[in-house]
């Protein structure tokens, strides 16, 4: 092991003052050199995946719950394999650094016919790929690396988007002086101006309104304004949602969360407090057509006031320079001027938790699961049946579910899970995945069981895509899958079996398996029969919605 | 199902009549309405595979031994995942058609914010990130899609290379006429002059040559010279080897077949006959660090003439204009006039084929296999010891070896097997892949036994990324992998378990096992137990030659 700082002992250590702790990836001839470097730091640990699409996912979930994340491929054959996973980083804003251990300078600089290469000499062909998918990249020299990773790792937080360095052994190793100065994240310019014009014109629109509502959603947690906004509606009783992509920014349990907003399938309470009010306030929302049943929300320009990374808008008007945390400072504000004369939140009504007779059906499977869920859980549900089912949970306080709504890709969060119980190591994770959606990544289940992780696990067996026979050919083989015996995979994934499984077909059968796990002793796969045919309501809304425009000519 | 002929009939008739009766694949909402046109066809039939890379695989693997394939993933995350199956096809020469099922024409033109994109109204990226690792690639409309599709399979015929599709949903169901006439394939433009001036100067060239060799390799067989060449080599008594691509493009129990080259590697049989010749003929060679023990190879240009797919080469001088079937022709003619003068080939020795005792060993595995290899098996090795321990396999008349020493994608095999069998569903498949690759794409596996195919899988547990073990760094734990139950996953991976699994440590268990499965009853996983360090004399004088080059400064 050599002494001399280099530019790889830097980028650790930036890594480390990102609050990045782990490195999730796998090795290649190509990043070894860098990987030396990593073992042998105390500040960053190196989480090896069975493959590179997973280590993106499992960084991925790392980052939505510790503010950033990393991962470490080879070459050409590593980074591709992890591209789908770094797209998904990119459409759901999540700051990911993506580090590439690339050929030398010197073969590079001749063209080489080197292996992991397409052969003709041009090792620029996977930069520029993934330049469509990042907000900065770099091919690091031994001149410009630290001037170089800096800007990268600034962009990638500033953006909250993932970002590329491209890292060739031999500039690893090249000798480097430690950072003279920390890394300050940018905040994205301010005009204070714009800023005083926007609170002026919030004032103006809020002043006569006697119903106002909020809807925030992930782009307010991704820019860390959940503890704020928890405060602002504990002072204010304002009726307040998320949309999917949010839920965890609030205590579900407080009595002014009035559920989760989807349009028009939404349930009555939200979509009435949210589509009813005076004003509105969207705060870091994205209207996309997942999260809205296709595009049915009713929330007119005039009457909201939203609030996006870089800039806010008061009905048509838009006003840049304004990043979010100060815009909502300022709402706030004017909201604490103006909240005595708004209407009072009415009261919900409570969830039933007694567990239905007969079969388990999909609305007997997430009333039996909100009986059991515990404060900080962390639930990830696959998107599909899942992921769409959870929507109509109420989260006990401290939980928090990840989704991946926009991107969309099936087989995302079973990674996910792992990165995120490396990331939060105290909490139970709760994974919610289909069979068809579990087949794509199963093998990262052999990473949990090897760190002895004990995530509960929910594999709903229906027998295929039960979300594309929704959208399309609900009786067509392309939506069969490969019949798995999925009670048996923890002991084929691992050699020392710390795992239990179950399979339940009823939910009393469910509910007794969930009471046994409230701590879990070990990694538990609980396989839940579900009917083929039988999807959340929430999601036939968005499934018939979304074919509805694959049909338009 | 609707009987109006078609876009999506279109595409399909076209691909029948390139030869690719199967098509690759995940169902995802945006290529649903195309699949319907496949599966209603009776010239197509449809391969659900357990994830996109897999099928991307898996489309390489039954294109190498068909001649071109094909694969459908949905639009971004499904395409994203395929990237580096794809990329491995462009390095390796094999074609396979990417289609992308697409949003709406009139989604993309709206520019809407639709699931499994990046969220920005931009349809382009995907597309632009696919371009640089095809030849041809096209977005459809209904205006243009009969002759871009056209257009785009011939490029993809031509240069051997993958060609990709965007096909929106609505092109899709558009109707079309069918085609008018046959897609005849361009086979390169021809310049007589120049192919008899290739003609004159190799005749020169062999004129006073006493030793000439031959030394064929992956573009031959690529571009089907592997008849022709076979038929030379048996009329004339020239020593001829192929590389480790190029394995199964000859009858390597001929007396003239020398063996692999390898550069300073090669056993010295084939290293003399390649090297120390008056001419060598190198037909379709590509000399890569992996193929070549870092470059070691010594095959003067003087003295060699070398055929590509487009040109040709004598001494220094390069022909363009002349495609390598031309080319190799004339050559087969000049050689033929003068060949009585050549010195005749000297007779190989016999290989051993007695199991040793003891527990296994790299050098006593790959003796019991080579002893109980069959004529026409189709053998894949995998990316480290499995590929480069083949190399000194002699194949049996009619077997082949795939192998992708150039991308080196570890975890390419299985899915390629699961490919390779359905191509060649008569054919014994035998799959030497390790456990850290494996690890990678283990559940194709779930599709091989769903379809009844009955491979025998050898895996190679020797406990870890062994040949990284042999580049950097031996003991790292960076270069460990989770502990996998092998035996139990054929069981896991299926409901009715039509699989067998054994595990072997000493090669007259390794011996038995293999004299069981001369007629595969059903899938065969035999776990084969090797020395963590233990790595084939080949590898190792590989791996050293790419530890000096990453540690070049």
């Amino acid at each position: 092991m050599q002494t001399t700082y280099t530019i790889a002992d830097y980028l650790v250590d930036r890594l480390a003052e990102c609050g990045i702790a782990d490195l999730f990836g796998v090795p290649g001839d190509y990043n070894l050199q860098f990987l030396d470097h990593v073992i042998a730091s105390p500040r960053l640990r190196w989480v090896g995946c069975a493959n590179e699409l997973n280590a993106a996912y499992a960084a991925d979930g790392y980052a939505r719950l510790n503010g950033a994340g990393a991962l470490l491929t080879t070459y050409g054959v590593g980074e591709l394999s992890a591209l789908n996973g770094i797209a998904g980083s990119y459409a759901e804003f999540v700051p990911v650094l993506h580090i590439v251990g690339a050929p030398v300078t010197s073969c590079q600089q001749r063209g080489d016919l080197v292996h992991h290469t397409l052969g003709d000499g041009d090792f620029g062909h996977f930069y520029t790929m993934s330049q469509q998918i990042t907000v900065a990249s770099a091919r690091l020299l031994a001149s410009n690396a630290c001037t170089e990773i800096d800007r990268v790792l600034r962009e990638m937080l500033l953006q909250r988007r993932p970002a590329y360095l491209m890292l060739p052994a031999d500039v690893a190793k090249a000798p480097a002086s430690e950072p003279a100065a920390p890394l300050t994240p940018a905040l994205g310019s301010v005009d204070d101006n714009a800023l005083a014009a926007f609170t002026d014109a919030a004032r103006d629109l809020l002043a006569p309104a006697r119903r106002v509502s909020m809807l925030a959603d992930f782009l307010a947690y991704r820019y860390g304004l959940a503890p704020m906004l928890q405060a602002w509606v504990s002072e204010q009783p304002l009726p307040h949602a998320t949309m999917l992509m949010g839920k965890g920014l609030f205590n579900e349990q407080h009595p002014g969360f009035v559920g989760t907003y989807s349009g028009k399938a939404s349930e009555e309470p939200a979509r009435r407090a949210i589509e009813d009010a005076d004003v509105t306030l969207c705060i870091g929302t994205r209207f996309t057509d997942t999260l809205t049943t296709g595009f049915s929300h009713q929330i007119a320009a005039e009457k909201s006031i939203e609030l996006q990374p870089f800039a806010a808008r008061v009905g048509r008007r838009w006003f840049s320079g304004v990043p979010m945390a100060k815009a909502a400072e300022a709402l706030r504000g004017v909201a604490s001027s103006l909240a005595s004369g708004w209407e009072p939140v009415s009261p919900r009504t409570a969830v039933k938790a007694e567990p239905a007779g007969g079969a388990l059906t999909q609305s007997s499977f997430w009333q039996t699961l909100q009986a059991l869920l515990r404060p900080g859980d962390i639930l990830l549900a696959d998107q599909g049946t899942a992921s769409f089912g959870a929507a109509d949970l109420t989260l006990p306080e401290g939980a928090v579910l990840l989704v991946q709504p926009i991107w969309g890709s099936i087989g995302y969060t079973l990674p996910a899970a792992y990165g995120a119980q490396i990331a939060r190591p105290g909490q139970r994770v709760v994974l919610i995945i289909g069979d068809g959606a579990a087949q794509l990544t199963i093998q990262e289940m052999g990473s949990m069981l090897r760190d002895g992780q004990k995530p509960v696990i929910l594999l709903l067996n229906n027998d295929g895509y039960t979300v594309e026979r929704a959208i399309h050919g609900p009786e067509q083989r392309y939506n069969d899958i490969s019949a798995w015996n999925w009670t048996l995979l923890p002991q084929a994934l691992s050699v020392d079996g710390q795992a239990q499984s179950w399979r339940v077909s009823q939910p009393v059968q469910l509910h007794e398996a969930l009471e046994r796990v409230v701590t879990p002793p070990q990694l538990t796969l609980i396989e839940v029969m579900l009917p083929k045919q039988d999807i959340p309501p929430l999601l036939r809304a968005i499934t018939q919605a979304l074919e509805a425009r694959n049909c338009e000519d």
